[in-house]
């Protein structure tokens, strides 16, 4: 794991939290994306080397939509850079983790993404994310 | 808002997430740290320009014991670094933030910190740092 890539906030209205964090951050959100096969709208901002990604649902049935209906608005997943996101899945499942897409699959921001189930994790939603090149 | 210094996660039992934690980042926490002030113990953990902060409770009045007894283990707060937080404090406050300590408090590993209070953030517990020279 090189490093935190982003963190990932569920929220109500991209248009009002694109403002918010713009106040928030000093900078302005750098490229907004929608990720239809995950039902959600999302918009990046640089902090540095890290990335927040704020992530609005497109759908009722998106993971994000019932996120939000359960828990509110709020940090969602953290993701960390690998180098290798198929040996690391690799790896994470020896030592007993629950990796939830055992192939990689196409994410936001140009990177190929997994996910470890939260109950094996102290309740974080962990993502791995590879840059795709 | 130079990088996201670290992230907080509120967890039961501190020695076995790190345990927890050395599998899932694969390497081991560089240091503990116990915060009276705030009732927390604390353990780090680097990954690249970033840390992993773990946070458990030592007295049932502790805002840790707080949210974990309200919402589970996970993710409780993201940390930002900052050049200068007197100036940091002033220019979020001037953007209509509520700063929760106006004087920044001193934190755990050597910092100086204040928090936003998450109502005007979208739920997200904020806290700048200002590492002490």
């Amino acid at each position: 794991m090189n490093k935190i890539e982003h963190i990932g906030i569920a929220v109500k209205s991209l248009a009002e939290s694109n403002i918010l964090f713009e106040k928030l951050l000093g900078v302005a959100s750098y490229k907004e994306e929608e990720v239809a096969s995950e039902g959600v709208k999302t918009s990046f901002f640089q902090s540095g080397p890290n990335k927040i990604e704020l992530l609005e649902a497109t759908n009722p049935d998106s993971p994000i939509a019932k996120f939000l209906e359960k828990k509110g608005e709020g940090i969602h997943h953290i993701a960390f850079d690998v180098t290798d996101i198929i040996s690391e899945i690799e790896r994470l499942k020896n030592e007993g983790f629950t990796v939830l897409n055992e192939t990689p699959k196409k994410g936001a921001d140009n990177k190929l993404v997994a996910f470890l189930h939260p109950k094996g994790t102290n309740g974080v939603l962990v993502e791995l994310c590879q840059e795709i090149r």
